[in-house]
């Protein structure tokens, strides 16, 4: 039975149907945000998207008992799990944020697809690469938020009134979003010397942001570079050795 | 006939001549803009522009001819059909839109100029690589706009009133263009939670706008290094296992 | 007596200690920022960041004193003395700047954790082949800072009122921010042709931070090459010619 | 005579002394830029800017005689005629622009310096693998203005009323400075399509700048490992064929 289900599941016209699904799914939540097509098909619409929704839980529910434990082994299957939970739980509950969050299972469009699972899975990847420089730009951001909160708190609440608006202020500085007409301009009339504090901040996260892409450039090359030549090189490399080897055995022979 | 057609089109003078009469009709349409020009002398420039435009189906009409449908195997005929075809359309019409996209047909100067063409060619060749991680950003945006448009579109129906405003907003946000000073700031006044769907999403889309980059780069390097440096390294390699056989069948020989 | 104290200091347990009280007295720096936080605990806070400098310091002149004059040898030693005592000089005065430097104490955290030690060795070591590149962005920032200020500081005293003013206002235009529609739309209004100095400069800034960035690419690439794929190949090498010349020498003999 | 002037200025002392003028000559129009020190020194260092000034006309006209002809070979000798030239000539005139050019003559800092000279070589060689990319870009900055100015004269004078302004707009969207909110958004409140128009060619032109820049990591990435690399391989591989070749020489003649 649990075999059946599980062959079942495998097939690739399974795959493509629940693919197909989720397409139709994601045009009935896209139809959702129109008011006029609401006012005269919402009730269809709606009952619709309850329908995929069913399905999803339907497949997930099967999966669950055909593979058992083995189902949580693999990161996708709890992807699927919780973005589908997450369309489910608002459902019994009315918070309007978390009913926008139901759309999220359209993610799972990511890990039906085997292509947009790999670019996913490549992303995922360079990430502990860049775990170290992530750290350092959370302590620098933390210590950069205590100085401005610190500075600037009693002249510039609505900016710099809290940690947390510090951090969203500084956060809209490194990416230089109106960093010097919008803030500091504004900042540097009451304080004149703040830019002694926001440019040495630029500099130094861009510079980090910088080196982060530098680090996943110098990464992706040294993959491709190991996975594509070497193949060859070694082919040759073990062709020399075998030969001279031979050669050298057959002087010892005559020696 | 056809031959000799197809002779003479293929002369060097011939593709001059198309390129001068390219780069008189664009000093023609640059000077359609300019109102004092056309008080002066409209009459004048509107014939010789027609006159060119004349010109160019005569030569596609020609190559039509000469090559009969071995014509359409070739993408840039089609792309001269096109843009040259944009231009005559609306000569019928009146529609006003149309009329400025008969500019267009200085393209053409991409598909005479081989320089031009090659490096077009170059950036067309590296669009399927990026497919994948493009198909991606299409999901991401699909599922952010519909996000975005149930949570702020009854507050900020100017911004994400609708699936198409909120795909445009959200490339605006992208880009890092006002992203925080002219929508999230004035969003969060409102939905003081906002920042918790626009942080994420400028990461993760900046993120993958980064790896399109990178994944560029890797390829360019490849291509570059396949071209290079295997010329000489092949030789040297032939040479290195020719030379072993060599020896060891002397050796052999003698055994 | 010395060698004790050394010997304490470099154990992983007070590496951690130390760890714990930084980041503790993160916390503590970070509920100073709450207005709320200190009316109702503010003694108690302040006290315990008091404690925590006070650990600081003990740990130095510990350090101080088990490493003698060694202790100046490395760098990130010097730095620990620095950023904790700016901490502790504006207890003595009441300079408010400085007091909001005191948080710079946090940057031990990246003196303790090797990980994040080794990162900004890195930042540091990529900046000596950056010098040239830098010093030509400061002169070609000086002389278009000289320009401006000359053409602009009568009718725009705000943002070219200075050589500083017009440093700044330069930097910012370096970094795209508000550069047309916040500084050179205004400035071409009343000097038409302003477009003649600015976008020149943009494109020659960007430029130059572009070959900045290719260099710190090629940099981190040959590093990396160097590093890795030199160990195989030179096992490799030494093996051919080894065999080489033995297969030479057992001619030779013969001979 | 002639030779000996040339040996006077090719010694590190000249070397030095020049070099001292221009960072001295760059103090002084620094100082310029003040109001207050005009007030109080202003003919002390009108008189000394001339000097410098003075200076730079004679080692120029030294260089020029002990040089002869070859002097126009070299072409930082023509830039700095050039960034000296321009320097006399306005004090002829009133133009209160070319006075503001003057100050170019710092740019000598760069033809005297070997290392900042070098950079800016560096720059230059870059430019010819990118022309066609630009080149590409003119062209579609043309057609873009055009048809912009077509569209978009009527209703929005200042910013598209003239190819030069539509040229100027342009440029300010790519460097995606206020692209949306002080540009298109505006623009579509009259022609609602226009992000038909502008969304396109803001991917186009990025795209174009992003394969600039990977064009430019892979060149120098190329000429990094062809100058490093090649040296130590190329020692290898004639060392390998050379022991070949006396292996199969060895064996030949005893055949």
């Amino acid at each position: 039975m649990r075999q059946s289900i599980s062959d079942f599941l495998d097939r690739p016209s399974t795959r493509n149907t629940i693919m197909g699904v989720i397409l139709f799914n994601a045009v009935l939540l896209g139809l959702e945000t129109s008011g006029r097509v609401m006012e005269t098909a919402g009730t269809l619409v709606t009952a619709l998207d309850t329908a995929c929704l069913a399905f999803f839980v339907a497949e997930i529910l099967a999966k669950l008992y055909a593979r058992g434990l083995r189902f949580f082994r693999n990161a996708w299957n709890v992807f699927d799990l919780l973005v589908v939970g997450i369309a489910v739980v608002p459902a019994a509950g009315a918070l309007s944020v978390l009913r926008a969050l139901r759309i999220l299972r359209l993610l799972r469009v990511i890990s039906v697809a085997p292509t947009l699972r790999r670019v996913v899975e490549g992303f995922i990847s360079a990430l502990p690469g860049m775990a170290s420089v992530f750290l350092l730009m959370g302590v620098i951001f933390y210590i950069a938020a205590v100085i401005s909160t610190k500075l600037f708190a009693a002249t510039f609440p609505d900016w710099f009134g809290s940690l947390g608006a510090s951090l969203y202020t500084l956060f809209q500085v490194m990416t230089l979003e109106s960093w010097s007409m919008g803030i500091v301009r504004p900042v540097m009339e009451v304080h004149p010397g703040a830019w002694l504090f926001f440019v040495p901040f630029i500099l130094i996260t861009t510079f980090a942001v910088v080196n982060l892409v530098v680090g996943l450039i110098v990464n992706s090359m040294q993959d491709a570079h190991a996975e594509e030549s070497n193949a060859a090189t070694d082919t040759y490399r073990d062709e020399v050795i075998r030969r001279l080897a031979a050669i050298e055995e057959r002087l010892k022979e005559r020696g």
